[in-house]
């Protein structure tokens, strides 16, 4: 028994280390996007390699395996809390992942996926696809085998979607992105058809930026974002980054020409921020202490900037505000602002897209990423198939590859199986929403009063406060008595629509 | 010769490694004094701890030892760069250092330096000397001890001014101090006694933040330092950081009410920031790539606040420029300006006190310290002997011991020793004014024209470029062509302050 216990103290104490590594990085890295000098890249670089590497010696160590060992033993589990199972059960899982790439292999791989970004930024900008071609096949090679090293599941590409949203498969993803792609897609063409467009002219002006960051500041005190654990600051690409519960940072951009760039912005970075600033304060110091997946936690971005931060009751609470801000600037009906902010048109660039489509833009990815690693589809035929399915799904075809299949870095850095993440955080997020609707008195009424913060807490008590203690199936489970449905998704999208667009 | 250059290669690997985990604690210290948020502070205090005692452990590491055994070898040494025997022996000097203390001594140390760091902190704003005694006199001990394991040099005070001031001694002091404190005792009495004193009535106004910020920048750039190599924040205590030559941070602080503190405050922290930005490349990746010695860093940060940036003709150039950046507030002639930020006064706090009288302040420290490690003194003493000192050489005595032997942290932390080096820094800066002003043509019309970037590569020839590959006693011989001498500053105190108070 007091073998045990020791062991677990040592396990708990690389653990803890572990974290501290990865805070540090976490810093250097939220240094690097905010502002760092030019110059002293190169150094910095230097020293986080050498502070990865150390992590990376930690959480491979042969020691950690033995603790691992020892802890799996029926009688050890017993001796263990909740938490400790876990983290033992977690922790095992990321240490096989780590042992099986040998380390000269994933050394190489480190390498390339650098050159191949830096290919990307390239031939996104010269609209040059024969040039990254030959990095993109070295890329997926790579993670060919890789997939060979940790073994395939059902599919070869289950094995990395696992990587981002545990225990998600194809099948799956089949089920729930087939729905929606059905429904969607004629939802789209009937909007696409309707007389009664919006008006988006009165956004374009020149909006003062110091009046942009006061409402930034504005609207995440009333979500009830802890200023004492967190800070609001610039970057060109806006990014949420969560050090500890006590220190969970979030940047915006101002654009002079857009108001809305940086208001949902800063919405959506706020939501993933609730989640890691409301994470209990047992779990701190353990690798449970951030968001069980990706897509749980685009649930949250999602949920505060579109189901909260673009709904009707939000903006009636709230744009008299907004105009006090921006004097003689949005001299429209909160109807008129409503409606501006929730224009539906196909698009070809996925991050400009709206609610709606922006979902069968991750379809596309999805489906191409499948054909890749299940079918043998291969880079040069990717331009193609991507042109193909932007005609059939959004009625457009891409005039450059730049404005296609280059236009988002995921591929080149080997990010295969992370696009989904997307969509499975809007789905989850009307799922919950349906919930919460149902649950928490009078929710629209609330927001209509700028009532945020039992949102704040509901999402807190079902879902923040348990990290990585709960997978995402047992989350959506637990939060909305049933596993996810991509219906919701559907009818929280039709009843905004047919609204907005009289259908 | 292949073992010693396979060793060399392993040697300065380590140390590269090394310099890596500074650079990140830099940032996580530069981060936690610029607006890291509150409730982040536990964690992020054990991700330094673990950092900072891996970085101990590789720096005082057996292989360490190894490598540098065999390189002090002679014919190691003989197949050594100049800058890799520097190395070595810096190196050797900071093992020896480390590894003399036991590593559970240096850990109570380390502890009871922080609680003493607070004990102080409330000692002072309470006035409650008696509670802090025991854990200053408890600091007293533990530096004692580490003075027996590092060895006494000529006196048990060298051992400590030797970790600011590598080769100063009580010795060398004792004869610079003199001749200080002789010559400008009575000039302040002089200056005391004199009937034109300068008027600062027109200092304090409520200057507006963003126009002091906005003239902080322009100076900056004016002195030549490099903003893609640096940034300017905010703190409540200015620092400067040389993270590496190519990020080198400073920070101000702007005060509504003294429009002075943030002029000067960020000429200071600029000139310690023109040395750590232009350092030789060669140096960069090892413990030489910083400044010789905390007294010769600052004399740089001196040498460009009052040398240059308090001189009538910075001012003649400057001041309209000033003015612009603060319509109607500045409404007096160039000459009024220059007396007003000039102007001398026995005080009592230190870090208020102005040009000359700033001496004596360090003069005070100095001799406390040689009673307490040379001579015995208790720390129950100290208010008195304090006091004493004070009614001699300023003749003024503090009401409260909150206003003398409380105000400054360092004796809390055990920073026995480092009051020197601001005085070093003087005399330092007007020993070099003095050789510049005979060496760089027309050196005050260069000033008085605005026309810096000649006086920032003159710096960086001589005494910059080289980092730590020259001592403080050879790099004063080589820029100057002799030794440190007192009466350079005596000089210009005196030429300075007789124009100004016409003695």
């Amino acid at each position: 028994m007091t073998v045990h216990k020791e062991t677990t103290a040592k396990f708990l104490e690389t653990i803890r280390k572990v974290k501290s590594y990865e805070e540090a990085l976490g810093v250097l890295y939220w240094d690097l996007r905010t502002g760092a000098p030019r110059k002293g890249m190169d150094t910095r670089s230097e020293a986080i390699g050498a502070l990865s590497g150390d992590m990376f010696k930690l959480s491979t160590s042969p020691e950690l395996g033995e603790y691992l060992n020892e802890l799996e033993q029926p009688a050890a589990q017993e001796q263990l809390s909740d938490i400790e199972r876990k983290l033992v059960s977690e922790t095992r899982k990321d240490y096989d992942r780590s042992v099986k790439i040998p380390p000269k292999l994933y050394q190489e791989y480190v390498v390339l996926a650098s050159q191949s970004e830096s290919k990307w930024e390239e031939a996104k900008a010269n609209n040059d696809y024969a040039g990254f071609q030959p990095y993109l096949e070295k890329v997926i090679n790579y993670t060919q085998q890789f997939i060979d090293l940790w073994g395939p599941k059902a599919t070869r590409y289950d094995t990395l979607l696992d990587q981002y949203e545990p225990g998600m498969t194809t099948a799956e993803l089949d089920r729930v992105f087939g729905g929606l792609r059905e429904q969607l897609v004629p939802l789209a063409s009937a909007i696409a058809a309707s007389p009664h467009q919006p008006d988006t002219s009165f956004l374009g002006q020149k909006y003062d930026k110091q009046a942009q960051k006061a409402f930034s500041l504005f609207i995440l005190n009333q979500m009830g974002y802890n200023f004492e654990a967190g800070r609001l600051d610039e970057s060109t690409h806006p990014f949420a980054t969560g050090l500890n519960p006590g220190d969970v940072r979030i940047t915006t951009r101002y654009l002079e020409n857009d108001v809305t760039s940086a208001l949902f912005g800063t919405i959506h970075e706020g939501g993933h921020a609730l989640y890691e600033q409301n994470i209990m304060p047992e779990l701190i110091g353990t690798t449970l202490c951030t968001g069980t997946s990706m897509g749980i936690h685009e649930s949250q971005s999602r949920f505060w900037e579109n189901v909260i931060g673009r709904s009707k009751p939000f903006w009636e609470q709230y744009f008299g505000k907004l105009q006090e801000n921006f004097p003689g600037q949005l001299d429209v009906s909160v109807d008129q602002f409503y409606r501006g902010i929730n224009v539906v048109e196909p698009s070809l660039i996925r991050i400009e897209a709206d609610e709606l489509t922006y979902n069968l833009h991750i379809i596309i990815r999805y489906e191409i990423e499948k054909m890749i690693f299940n079918e043998g589809a291969k880079a040069a035929d990717l331009p193609a198939i991507w042109n193909d399915k932007y005609k059939e799904y959004l009625g457009i075809v891409p005039p450059s590859n730049a404005e296609g299949v280059l236009q988002d870095v995921h591929w080149s850095g080997g990010a295969f199986g992370y696009f989904p993440s997307y969509s499975l955080g809007n789905m989850y997020a009307a799922q919950m929403a349906d919930t919460m609707e149902r649950e928490l008195d009078g929710f629209w009424n609330l927001v209509g009063r700028g009532e945020l913060l039992p949102i704040k807490e509901w999402l807190t008590e079902r879902i923040y406060k348990y990290g990585k203690l709960k997978s995402p199936s047992e989350l959506i489970q637990s939060v909305t008595g049933k596993p996810l449905d991509p219906q919701h998704l559907v009818n929280y999208l039709e009843r905004k629509y047919k609204d907005i667009y009289k259908l």
